[in-house]
């Protein structure tokens, strides 16, 4: 199944169930997402029977399929990534035997064709490709082999970055405000079973493919993560509950191979310069500049859709 | 003005207007505090008009003034803390010349009575009383100078923190998880005027009183931070949009002669302890403790309530 969201001009949006060729679709028994994933057990099996579309699909209409969450936690279990980032922010190597995570900014996650707003190009805009999940509600405590179960949808995000102000908030040890404006979102949300035996122990096994300005930047394989979504779940639950409509990201999707597949971010890029070269060539991103994010699986399906932003000025 | 949210198995609850003796209260024309704020220019003075307070109050029967919002950022802006849990926590000392902030849970304030289930007492259960401010939707970009008009209401804070799982975390540089359990909030939400003279260039200029099992802990000045509420507001909202109802506090108040005062969190304690004979003694919170906090103004009043939190098993 895959859902989406149609803009209303509410914070919220209209949910809708898109149909198998992603050309129609219907509009959902229950009005938003949010209030789906908080009875997800009562309307999921309703909502996935769905077999009439009736209205043509405009990409171009969509809201992120959860335009607001109430939280959004996003951890950095692509090794290659990890290691590659502390040479390049200059920070000590601190390797915990736990998933990095933070908390960021929830209350807005942008549309999939959206023009993001950023307050300065100064600032060094990138974007970062990754997968995420949505969960259902989840007690506090509960363990990986649960966490898996609360697993309600699977999605693709662009997790917006200033990386002139990265490394300093990284330094104060508070994590980033500052340097992580809101993320974007592809258009469509997929339950588990959309992916088939491409959802691999809680990973997405599927190549993104991200252009910048029409170029491809980076073709990295998502299955490489160091702990998979269900490892993750269960870390942020071991001393809270999660609400019913939590995301959870993966962090910049990212391989040992990046000189061959290329990057999900320009600071992956950045920094095998400077490990190559002693020095970064590759700018950041400036108004007007497009990205585009697309996965592709295996079976050359792309459950997510293609998600689409250009940099503006505010 | 004062405003509280009444319990009522919803949510957000129901928001009310409190009698200026505190005994009363009217229920508000709008439904609840992030509704109110959502359109705070027409009916700030609506709800200011309210004359007549036809209902006894129970303080037990109160959540948290705004029992969830769509963000929370936390400041670390007493420069006596922070110096001492550098030295707590075996950071490496680093001055950023911007307040420290990190972004925590949101979906849930513990209402001012309630138990506050924590997931383990070897953790380090502690208490941070605090203040903090509510805004309404401030646009990115916004100066130090306009984002004060931004700032609707105050109110007073326990910031529930695992003292051994934050120093690692810290240590990663991605801020605090598992540390920050959701927070509590006193029972009262104020408007700046309801403090008068004692709302101090963007500071409650109020004693902060602690008892810890009955037992006063602090008594810490909160006029003492080194950047005021609207820089903090400022600083949020450098690279984002900040949604009404954003929610922006001090962190745990502090004054420099805390060994006189005392403080507003155990882990100062310990660190003042650790400092002066090498070794803590002081242990952190149990199941069955209890934490009292109640802010006193200069002439006596006590704006916000008394927060009385106790820690449960979950």
């Amino acid at each position: 199944m895959r859902l989406a969201t149609l803009k209303t001009g509410a914070p919220d949006g209209r949910l809708i169930v898109v149909s198998p060729d992603a050309t129609h679709y219907a509009e959902a028994p229950v009005p938003t997402l949010q209030a789906a994933l908080e009875r997800w057990t009562d309307v999921a099996d309703t909502l996935a029977a769905t077999s009439e579309f009736p209205h043509p699909l405009d990409v171009r209409a969509l809201a992120a399929p959860l335009p607001r969450a109430w939280q959004w936690l996003d951890g950095s279990v692509y090794p290659s990534h990890g290691a590659l980032m502390d040479k390049a922010l200059g920070i000590e190597p601190f390797k915990p035997d736990w998933p990095p995570m933070y908390q960021g900014v929830s209350d807005t996650f942008y549309a999939p064709h959206a023009d993001v707003p950023m307050a300065d190009p100064e600032l060094g805009i990138d974007f970062e490709g990754e997968f995420g999940i949505i969960t259902d509600a989840v007690p506090m405590g509960t363990g990986i082999a649960d966490a898996r179960k609360h697993i309600k949808l699977i999605v693709q995000i662009n997790d917006w970055s200033l990386r002139k102000l990265a490394g300093p908030e990284m330094k104060s040890g508070f994590g980033w405000i500052q340097a992580k404006p809101p993320c974007g979102m592809a258009p469509f949300a997929v339950t588990p079973d959309e992916l088939g035996e491409q959802w691999q122990d809680c990973q997405v096994a599927a190549h993104l493919r991200v252009h910048w300005n029409g170029a491809q930047f980076g073709n990295a394989w998502g299955a490489a993560m160091a702990y998979g979504f269900d490892a993750l779940v269960a870390h942020a639950a071991r001393t809270r509950n999660l609400v019913a409509g939590t995301v959870i990201g993966s962090g910049t999707v990212s391989n040992e191979n990046y000189r061959e597949v290329g990057s999900s971010c320009i600071a992956e890029r950045r920094g095998i310069e400077v490990v190559d070269t002693g020095a970064a060539k590759t700018g950041f991103m400036q108004y007007g500049d497009t990205v585009r994010m697309e996965a592709h699986l295996a079976d050359g399906r792309t459950p997510f859709g293609a998600l689409e932003q250009t940099v503006v000025k505010p």
